[in-house]
């Protein structure tokens, strides 16, 4: 369970004028619907948000974003990729901030189906990766994750905090009641994490890619879309299970049956 | 170019009192926003939608529709995956028809982000496929196309007209004024598909699967959600492309560069 002064937020990281932020759990969360986290990084007064969320969860976010930052201080929103559950709020967040949205160049074509209209404010993450400068100044790199699950696809490492947004990367599915904000001893996870990793993810050869990038950032903490946050030895024990993982088209001979 | 007669759509089959209809193009086409094909299928009097489109296009699909079909006729929406030019209307079409969707069981979790309430009318497909009885008697076929792009993803045949709803796979990008609604000589069309495959498609591995499904089959027609409809010899030139195609995860070092 989510501890109830957690219920809100909470501030992963802190130093200085630098925070980390994890932006609560739903309360009301509906079974049947896929849990989400959104994610905060503020640098001397400007923030940048780390997949919002969906139409779904606009009223609660925008919420609770605002006990921590004035919306109108918001420079940047990240997208991980382009699942509704990611980014179907687009045209309501890019509405009540004047942020710019980075999100992979792939689907810089497919995003303005939500309704949106002010293209210039979506910009595109090259396939290598980029870095943003929040506040000009606080480094972000956008490291790439293509095929994990989505075919442009990105994490997002803050350089100060050393925590990586790591998208659906360490996504854990928890049963109601179960779910957790950390995620410290994997073997205890594994089962909420496995089943999504084997079919959602293409293929472990894509997995090589990225676990190349993350290792020699030594994050601190791996904070997933869904599920939890991994932290101590949890961090390690995720990459090196995820790196030796057979997954998606890997095995695709069972997913077709 | 499109032809000025076909801008409102095109019927490609009819026989009797089944149709398989091309629901035209957007007269009003934003550059820089991604080119999406709709298609109705009829059955004695009710219907199915393949695609219908994003919040972007709801207005003009609507009024297309309804020049073949009351709305209230529409019994099935089928959504080939999850991505926001497919999907992002959902909310506004579950409002204007009582029609059930239809979509991977991969995704049930994820669409309610788009703002969506009535889960009981959003059916999972099966990982194997699927078959709908549309107007209880006509068959058509979802054929799994997982990882082309999309993780959980489907192809729809109808076995009556023959035509497969190919989805993303088969799409073509034109350039502004080369649109062309059929795709006979696949040679010419080659340089507008060839990229997205490399790129969206996930690998070799997957197009595979597909194409051993899809050539029992016999298609007469292949009809893109972007691009063209393939027909005559440029079904099969088209498949035997595609299955000789290194994509997406084979070729991930030259993506991550």
């Amino acid at each position: 369970m989510i501890a109830a002064e957690d219920i809100n937020g909470k501030i992963l990281f802190q130093d200085g004028d630098h925070q980390f932020i994890w932006l609560g759990a739903d309360p009301e969360a509906v079974s049947g619907v896929v849990q989400t986290n959104q994610y905060l990084i503020i640098e001397k007064g400007r923030g940048m948000l780390l997949d919002p969320g969906g139409v779904h969860l606009f009223a609660r976010v925008v919420a609770v974003v605002s006990r921590y930052i004035s919306l109108d201080k918001i420079e940047a929103i990240f997208f991980s990729h382009q699942d509704p559950d990611v980014s179907s709020g687009i045209a309501l967040w890019l509405g009540v901030t004047s942020a710019k949205i980075y999100v992979s160049s792939l689907w810089l074509r497919f995003l303005p189906h939500f309704g949106i209209v002010d293209q210039s404010r979506v910009i595109g993450i090259e396939e290598h990766g980029n870095t943003y400068k929040l506040a000009g100044s606080s480094t972000i790199q956008f490291i790439p994750a293509h095929f994990l699950h989505s075919t442009g696809n990105y994490s997002a490492f803050d350089e100060k905090s050393r925590i990586l947004f790591s998208g659906d990367v360490g996504a854990a599915v928890f049963p109601p009641g179960k779910e957790q904000l950390f995620i410290e001893d994997f073997d205890q996870a594994l089962p909420y994490v496995e089943p999504f990793h084997k079919r959602y993810m293409a293929s472990n050869r894509a997995a090589l890619q990225w676990i190349k990038r993350v290792r020699p950032l030594n994050p601190i903490m791996l904070a997933a879309q869904h599920g939890g946050v991994y932290k101590g030895k949890g961090v390690t024990e995720f990459l090196d299970w995820f790196e030796r993982l057979s997954c998606g088209i890997d095995i695709i001979e069972t997913i077709y049956k």
